[in-house]
């Protein structure tokens, strides 16, 4: 192992999900990924990306390989993490990709083990370039001599983070990107229901919200009757909810919420 | 009045905010703004936008005025539509721009009256385009004949739209983009009180969540814990919210309501 300095490492990346649909390209830019290890998909990656060695089962993982990418759901990396330490290779480093785990979760695996967790929402066929992507990394030094040059060969944006901001920085993005989606869905459901419009009239407006939180950061962008305190037109809005409650308490709590933080 | 189909109407806009820094250029290209009427940043306009006549009291409403434009606040119409009913000038229409504000509000001033809702955020110092912004118009046959044109000359995307869909249209808009400011200020807060990082790590996930909730759309576009029921991540956000019980309520929430649309 650590060959970093001489040669890009050899990869095996394990889990052939959305992450891996832009992971592996990536990776491929900088380094050799030379194994896949994944049930589903494996026909697919194999011809997209022409990846020497494709396997569904661990106990292929190859002998030569420097780094093992688990880039699997947060919840498989513990059974994941188990078999692989029953196969007692401890000349590689393995890494998680997850936000919300410790690095400690690898630790049956020994020492050389790391976090690389992009900061984005993968879906398949939306292969997503690194270059502007946020990477945070976490491990020992050792660790760290393989992870950081290879992060940063993919992106100009690579922190260290230890697992508790990391999972901090994972809820700001639960709530940044899945919860604002439940907002869209809402509204979606509202307006399909009661008019021929169609979602995507809301666009250029949720756009410039965008363009605003970005350019004047998002306490000066709040606008709306909340903020004003205009408490007639969020009746209103409440009153139209009167058949769907569970939307009238969110719609009730988050405007108590942006009030409180006039 | 009606001379809409001879010559561009005039307008005086009242009300100077944040509407009327994008409303007033995008009318100027496609009608005549002759005056302005507001208290606040009259002289910035004028010289801004070189209109001929400005002035602080609605008593100078022009006589040879078309089209009157209330750019004012939701809370401020009707005190404002009581002002201009004393003056009693009913060769002209009037529109109102609100979401939330029902057509009727300006019954005082007779049966010339309308609503142009636009439906984007609005700040000073961002003028906005109008070419591709969703108009909404409400009004009988012969203030749309005057209203119409108009909306058509500014931009691609209009619509009629009743007073019942459009508070409908307006509580959307709220909830795409009041709501997720709410979400980026909370992420922002947690972000900054606990690391050096920066909200701007978020851009690139929020940017590419709305590509996709435009590509997909929102039903598509739901990722995270609590689409996968995946109740040990949740459980780690919650406990890392222990010291927040609003933001906390807020989680538990919004994660049920993404579960039960699973």
């Amino acid at each position: 192992m650590n060959s970093s300095s001489l040669s890009p490492p050899k990869i095996t990346v394990i889990g052939l999900g959305n992450l891996a649909w832009s992971l592996v390209p990536a990776l491929q830019r900088v380094a050799t990924v030379h194994q896949l290890i994944g049930r589903r998909h494996l026909a697919s990656f194999q011809s997209a990306y022409q990846i020497p060695l494709c396997s569904d089962t661990i106990q292929d993982l190859h002998s030569e390989t420097d780094l093992v990418f688990l880039a699997v759901g947060d919840q498989a990396i513990p059974s994941l993490t188990a078999e692989l330490a029953k196969l007692n290779r401890r000349n590689c480093v393995y890494v998680h990709s997850s936000g919300s785990t410790s690095l400690d979760a690898l630790s049956a695996l020994g020492e050389q083990i790391g976090v690389f967790y992009p900061l984005q929402t993968f879906t398949k066929g939306r292969v997503k370039d690194f270059e502007e992507m946020p990477l945070f990394l976490e491990g020992n030094p050792s660790v760290l001599s393989l992870l950081r040059p290879l992060a940063e060969a993919m992106s100009q944006q690579v922190y260290m983070l230890d697992s508790g901001n990391r999972l901090r920085l994972h809820l700001g993005g639960v709530m940044c990107s899945n919860f604002t989606n439940l907002l869209y869905r809402l509204t979606d459901d509202l307006i399909q229901s009661h008019s021929q419009l169609d979602f995507t009239i809301f666009e250029p407006l949720i756009r410039e919200q965008i363009d605003k939180v970005f350019a004047l950061g998002p306490a000066k962008s709040q606008t709306g009757p909340a903020i004003r305190g205009d408490e007639r037109t969020m009746q209103k809005h409440l009153d139209l909810l009167e058949d769907a409650p569970e939307m009238q308490d969110l719609y009730a709590q988050m405007s108590r919420m942006i009030r409180a933080r006039q």
